[in-house]
């Protein structure tokens, strides 16, 4: 949308890379970020894509909370939990990832506000806003983070 | 896509969560993923939404090729490199996504197919198909990486 209407301004780029496929390591050019990876479907230890992405989305939409409440006056009390499911799709495979977001101390009117405008600005938000796998819900408490 | 038409049928569940903003550790709540955040923009060690996108979508494609290379009877060999750049929208900020894949052991053709079917399949490349702002490419050589 932004593409769009604003010209392309860039303030920042980084790059990464995954040369292993699911089983081994893979981060930033820059060193910032390396994790081993593996298949969530075997016992074997490491994160995946389904803990990347659902990071980067509650990392980034809690990021742009802490600068609504900042606008607000607030102290910095909001949480973004994320559940991300795996399973299949025709073709291949699919997610699903619902974000669970606590802003504590503001009554849920104003959180309900506070959530949409930070929906409206995060970018991880808006690249996931096109998808109907993807939701975002305000609540009072986290539901049980069961496996 | 398969949401409307497929039985939800979730293989593996999985916890993330963001307590500390932009600046502090966030992480998987089973601990596979721990790590630093910080702004892109200030000088402070650590990594970001964009990072964690970025690799989220390099390993769900470069894993989803493997099992393309696989089908084909090929060793695994391709690569996946995304640049992931920031920048201000209308409102808030946006990102631009471009993932750059080498596939070397086969002509342009066939690594074309390969990898149109992996995009179809990748559920990280599904979740971000609605935004204008992501592009995957066939590449002989990445770009170079300039910061």
């Amino acid at each position: 949308m932004g593409a769009k209407t604003m010209a392309k301004d860039v303030k920042y780029t980084t790059w990464v890379e995954n040369e292993v496929g699911i089983q081994g390591v893979a981060g930033s050019l820059d060193g910032e970020l390396a994790v081993t990876v593996s298949s969530p479907l075997k016992p074997v230890a490491g994160t995946n894509p389904e803990q990347l992405i659902g990071l980067s989305l509650a990392t980034c939409l809690n990021a742009t909370l802490q600068a609504e409440e900042k606008r607000h006056g607030l102290l910095h009390e909001s949480v973004v939990r994320v559940k991300v499911e795996f399973g299949p799709d025709e073709p291949g495979y699919q997610f699903w990832l619902t974000a669970y977001v606590k802003i504590p101390q503001v009554d849920r009117a104003t959180g309900a506000a506070m959530l949409a405008t930070a929906e409206q600005r995060c970018p991880v938000a808006k690249l996931l806003a096109g998808s109907a796998n993807v939701q975002v819900q305000l609540v009072d408490e986290f539901p049980e983070a069961e496996a």
